[in-house]
């Protein structure tokens, strides 16, 4: 391994393979690997990943969500027990679905797990792939360098007026994290305007977008802050809170004026270039230690 | 007075004004006061409380925002000095805001208090009453008999398992008040699965309603909870938090099993009622001691 090695992870590690779903993270991650000389096997997930996104010479298979049996003989035929999982999961269509003979056997241990929602569906592959002899590995061990820094990535950052905000708004998901619930929320007009649960980062800056525009909400300038940070007891190997160009685009469809995140908790895939994009944008994106 | 009457708070006050918004629990109030002999002078909101459902011989006059002035001189013409405000507040139109003359000079004030949203308005309203020398008695110390008793509403009362997760709810609030947010959340499959900030709590419902019927979600029978509370420092003289029929049926569409409330603080209006529509949707709505 050279020195210039993002993390020693890769010397304590054999062969990788990447479960890839959908978005820009995938593709960020086949590309820091091959800039340290690592060329992973992929497993790109039928209706989610693009195979086309990871260029011609990526090692690369589609897999649908019923084809886990063949993938799983693909990986031991070649000796790899790493994996990495990253990016946006397609919502399972039955088609998808459908087992190959070889996958038929694994079947109750996903229908348990399908049962409990999204994130019961997630520790159900990290616990079916650690029962079948494999490590699983968090990106952001992987990549350090597709995480949030400490500091600003654009050239805005928060002043100390709206630090204040963010620190308020940090303290409030630090209360909510013995319930299991609040990874991210809105701050705007001196309170807490909206919280987390199920439905998503996105889901929830559309709802304080619809608040403003039905005038049940001001938002004035400067003003309007999302926070996000992992809950405690995340899984951040398979579940890592992460903010893209859709966020920033959606934030300022909202008003909102900037993000605070957990500086190495919370990925953001290619910093320079979301940095550009909250400059241009007016946002602030700043990862502030934990 | 007589021995009968729900509360003390008659025998300090004078002749009581009632400035009614929409919905049911403006007449509900009404009817209870009569029941006692006493009779308020109703100001309607006009486009939001109905004249109609007072009955007609109710001591009613309709009133746009903007007729503010006029309000003023006729309480003082009346000499009534106590005010209970009770029901839902019209979404204020250009139309209605026009300003008499004799209003003219309370704008200012209240300007200042449209441009921070709901909750400052509110908290300037009375405020503004309260300046100009009348006191604000809140709708639960009129008639208590309006509140959530401690116990179940219907027939169906929460197991010990539904009870365990309603209490983890309000611990849930509890932790939030701190941040003044969280008057509502709803709990199912073990977690937290959404918090109520600005958008209110029947749009809460539609949220998990939403996610459900997105495969996003999973609710068993028996499962699913709302749990409403005050937040500590919460007006309830004007901003107590209620449940009503709508929300019953909210929740039964959601595919949600009951609520839990903090007894004697939150508003459901005719408590008979209530349970039967409980019975009929199969849903438990019982009031927990604070």
């Amino acid at each position: 391994m050279n020195a210039g090695h993002p993390t020693d992870a890769a010397a304590t590690r054999g062969p990788l393979v990447m479960i890839a779903g959908g978005g820009d993270f995938p593709p960020q991650l086949a590309g820091i690997l091959a800039a340290h000389g690592e060329r992973p096997y992929i497993a790109a997930l039928d209706g989610a990943a693009d195979p086309a996104a990871f260029g011609d010479a990526a090692d690369l298979r589609t897999y649908r969500l019923g084809q886990l049996g063949s993938l799983l003989e693909e990986l031991r035929r070649r000796g790899i027990a790493d994996i990495v999982m990253l990016g946006a999961l397609p919502r399972p269509s039955f088609s998808s679905l459908r087992p190959e003979v070889s996958t038929l056997k694994y079947m109750p241990h996903f229908a348990k797990a399908f049962l409990g929602g999204d994130d019961h569906l997630l520790r159900g592959v990290v616990r079916f792939f650690e029962l079948q002899g494999f490590r699983v590995h968090g990106p952001a061990e992987i990549a350090p360098e597709m995480t949030a820094p400490r500091g600003a990535l654009g050239r805005r950052q928060a002043s100390p007026e709206q630090r204040t905000e963010l620190e308020r708004g940090f303290a409030l998901l630090a209360a909510l994290s013995p319930f299991d619930v609040g990874q991210a929320a809105i701050l705007a007009d001196h309170r807490v305007v909206a919280i987390e649960a199920a439905e998503g980062t996105d889901a929830m800056i559309r709802r304080v977008a619809d608040l403003v525009a039905r005038g049940r909400l001001k938002i004035g300038k400067g003003d309007g802050f999302l926070v996000k940070v992992p809950k405690t007891g995340q899984d951040l190997r398979v579940d890592m809170p992460a903010i893209g160009p859709d966020t920033l685009r959606n934030m300022a469809e909202a008003g909102l004026s900037g993000i605070g995140v957990r500086a190495g908790a919370v990925l953001v895939g290619d910093r320079a270039a979301l940095g550009r994009k909250a400059d241009q944008l007016g946002l602030f994106v700043e990862g502030f230690p934990g």
